[in-house]
């Protein structure tokens, strides 16, 4: 079986939002993220994948086409392809649940592999709930879903309001990284609660910094003017649990 | 003035290695890593500049071509071409110098956002030393410097045979991360020493791991397999000092 012109041309397609969301579907590459999806709740809805590959992962009820490594190339956003590429049906989020969880709250992060690197920090230390401004990176765009090497399974990722949900969640106590405020090395770590992660430029927004009752910050020895996105998650959270 | 048909394609032939490490130059691109360099000991043989950058920057000593914003769209790396794009002669690291200092090693990083992002946490921690193994990328990478946000000025990056210097330096506590070890919550704070760092996929090389006197670990609570490297930099350093 081979793939034909129009189906290279329709997953070339999909590394575009646009086609991605009116579809409904996005791209999984790779052997790792693409058994990890087999056994999770979404729906692969065709997998292209090498002989080796195929043989070594006997499946019955997926369409599935065998390819060369050069068709594989054809259809690839990966710098090295690796063996399979999966067309998997986008999942709406659920609401988020945040009572009694600590959740992380994106205030427009923009780099795709930033987004990735923290869906798979929020899923090492356990965090279920990750709520994005509408103008964060999107979860299905191929470079975050590769970025999350297959955390964004386990993740709840919900795309909306920001502003609405803090309104909706006063009781919760909210914590956000800023310049100015308690180290990371005296607070109490906090059972539930919000962490809010700033755009990788400007920050967190103004509107939304009016909204942190715990300004936390990570203490600088040296020179650097700022660190990392990811990074910075990452840094906070293990201070956190 | 104009840049030449010339100029471009030289400008473009650096972002070779081969013709970077031939000539000794570099390049490094907007407004802050550039007003870093000029207050640097880096000596910046040439700029392309558009003339708002060259209206609030007047140099009297550093040989400047006015360029227009097309123009630096066809010399620049970036996705978003930031104003300004320096020529930079290359700098030999200096020996490490580790007594009293904590120093990282690198053991194989290759991607060379990471390399750039470990240099900027170092930075920030105020780490000066850091030892990469020959196989490890390239400081001078185009990607490298411009992930570093400048920080490469401020950190030793030395290449060389990391088993070498582990051996020149036998009274040094060796720390690495590693699948089992002692949790980071529950280390001594070390004044001096080293922490190796491994390669993306593989981790720490088996010969390297033999010198690691205390092993250490992030403790995982949820489902991710692994943490980014720089990421697990970040936070074993934020734990560390």
């Amino acid at each position: 079986m081979m793939i034909s012109k129009n189906e290279v041309k329709y997953i070339q397609s999909l590394c575009h939002k646009k086609q991605r969301q009116q579809d409904g579907l996005f791209i999984a590459e790779g052997p790792k993220i693409v058994e990890e999806l087999l056994h999770s709740n979404y729906t692969i809805r065709k997998l292209f994948a090498v002989k080796e590959w195929l043989a070594a992962n006997p499946l019955q009820s997926i369409d599935t086409t065998e390819i060369g490594t050069a068709e594989l190339e054809r259809i690839s956003s990966l710098q090295t392809p690796n063996q399979v590429l999966a067309l998997v049906q986008a999942k709406a989020a659920t609401e988020p649940e945040l009572k009694g969880r600590l959740g992380l709250v994106l205030d427009g992060i923009q780099d795709p592999g930033n987004l990735g690197t923290i869906i798979r920090i929020a899923d090492w230390f356990g965090i279920r709930e990750i709520i994005c401004s509408a103008d964060t990176a999107e979860l299905y765009n191929p470079k975050v879903v590769q970025s999350t090497m297959g955390s964004f399974i386990r993740v709840n990722v919900w795309y909306g309001d920001v502003k609405v949900l803090l309104d909706a969640n006063k009781n919760l106590p909210v914590y956000g990284t800023l310049l100015q405020g308690k180290s990371i090395y005296t607070i109490d770590k906090p059972k539930e609660g919000l962490l809010i992660i700033g755009n990788e430029g400007r920050g967190i927004r103004e509107d939304i910094i009016s909204y942190i009752q715990h300004p936390i910050t990570i203490p600088r020895i040296g020179g650097a003017e700022s660190l990392n996105a990811a990074v910075a998650t990452g840094i906070v959270l293990s201070h956190f649990v």
